[in-house]
């Protein structure tokens, strides 16, 4: 056993991730609401349910939602999985010659203004410490999004971590609109922040994306329309029985046991961590997020 | 189309990485040495080649190169997968209750001193420039090697990016001899850097490894030995016949294209990107590797 002092640098880096997770009273967990999850079911009934940010990209998110409630997204696919980057999925055309576009259902807009970043105001934050690179500082947010901070503009933005979703676009800002997604399934594409729109993150089941075979084509696009992943169906939690519903929770934000994680995890206090590097970046956080109750 | 103010921040960041990597001269490319790659080649066939990397583990690199030679992989398995983390073969005792430890053969280290760092003199360098977080000081040496550097020591150490492969151990610095392996297969754990040796790094057929199922037991350990994925052989390049061989090449650092390729992932010059992040970190440098010649 290594003694406190070598362990840890203060009192929260002495516990273990595991015992910050366990102890964590019942107040500093945040339930995901089912009117912002999307459960996405692919052709062999794997899910992956999506918690979305309209406090970050409203109107995306509202774009996304329309989608969803016409059943858009059924029978389309993931057509697109580039190793160390993202699987994407949606609308048919996205990079394929010769591919028509679905037609969108009405009360959707087929262009949207970015969201690339908001006012810092009215967030509650737990800072991760020390240089981010990307960005002045680096701090988590609400039901553990990750975002980066210009303090002196008062400007915060969704961070492309492993697992967040953002809406695929064409050259143009404003050429996006959700009918084409994607989730990043690799070593963080820090270099995409504020240049595409970020909707969400998928809260469980990324690994029925992250384990899909990787597509040949340029960008990772599959060739053969065979390769391509069938969707089942896209719906919004508040839309399925209750017995479908996945009840989900994570740390919250701006919590003391959310401070005890960051602490935990840029310096391991578990016996197999030798060299702490007193340091972790805002991706390497990886909120817990825990299944609770009775779901489907 | 963006002028050339708009779009860099001197004259290297104007290039896009696809330009840098296709003005790169011959001499700014360094070929693979066959006595330093490694074959796994899968149950089905596919290969995943990983370059070892003698100037920073040398004693593990001799270790793993001898159980290679005496065929001592062929028939073990991938036993973990763990998403957004590793992919870890070899030694069937693993995590895997009960399971007997395979017998090591002859000349072969049953524990080695760890090899976390080494000096820096002698390694030609190109910066990585801004905070690294994890380090005072972040480069790529030789063949496209990731470091963290700390100059005041005049120390370097290999960084835990996407496809390096480090040696499994137990709580015991010296409990690894490179018969259980892994490679990293998700968003770079460079807490993992200085506590666990790297030995060198996948550079073909990551996908092979970063596609297969995760494991659903503890740490992404396979439950049943039916998942485990089997490996048919694991051989040196030096040890295959020509036509089996494959020629890759990666841009060196220390020239000037590996220095505009920084730049260029740094301020990216491709009409999509709208916001310059105007930094990259380490892992993100991605290093590109190319096929050429005649290969099996």
């Amino acid at each position: 056993m290594r003694s406190a002092a070598e362990r840890g640098r203060g009192s929260a880096a002495s516990q273990t991730v595991a015992e910050v997770i366990a102890q964590a009273p019942a107040a500093d967990w945040q339930a995901f609401d089912q009117s912002n999850l999307l459960y996405l079911t692919l052709a062999d009934n794997s899910r992956v349910v999506i918690a979305l940010a309209p406090d970050f990209a409203p109107h995306h998110v509202a774009n996304i939602k329309a989608l969803t409630a016409a059943h858009w997204f059924d029978g389309l696919s993931i057509n697109r999985v580039q190793d160390n980057y993202v699987a994407q999925w949606g609308d048919p055309a996205g990079n394929t010659p010769g591919s028509p576009t679905k037609p969108l259902p009405p009360h959707v807009f087929a262009k949207l203004a970015p969201e690339w970043e908001r006012t810092v105001k009215g967030l509650r934050l737990t800072p991760v410490p020390g240089a981010d690179g990307y960005a002045p500082a680096a701090a988590y947010t609400g039901a553990a999004w990750p975002i980066a901070l210009d303090p002196a503009r008062g400007r915060a933005w969704l961070a492309h971590c492993y697992a967040m979703v953002g809406v695929g676009r064409d050259n143009a800002s404003d050429s996006g609109n959700g009918a084409e997604l994607y989730a990043v399934i690799g070593a963080n594409p820090r270099g995409l922040d504020r240049n595409v729109t970020l909707v969400g993150r998928v809260i469980d089941g990324i690994e029925h994306l992250s384990s899909l075979p990787r597509g040949t084509g340029a960008l990772g696009f599959y060739e053969r329309p065979s390769e391509q992943v069938p969707i089942r169906t896209v719906r919004l939690g508040t839309d399925l029985p209750p017995a479908e519903q996945l009840h989900l929770e994570t740390l919250r934000a701006g919590t003391p046991s959310f401070a005890a994680l960051v602490a935990a995890r840029a310096t391991r206090a578990e016996p197999f961590f030798v060299t702490p590097a007193g340091h972790v970046d805002l991706c390497n956080v990886r909120p817990p997020v825990r299944r609770v109750g009775v779901t489907g």
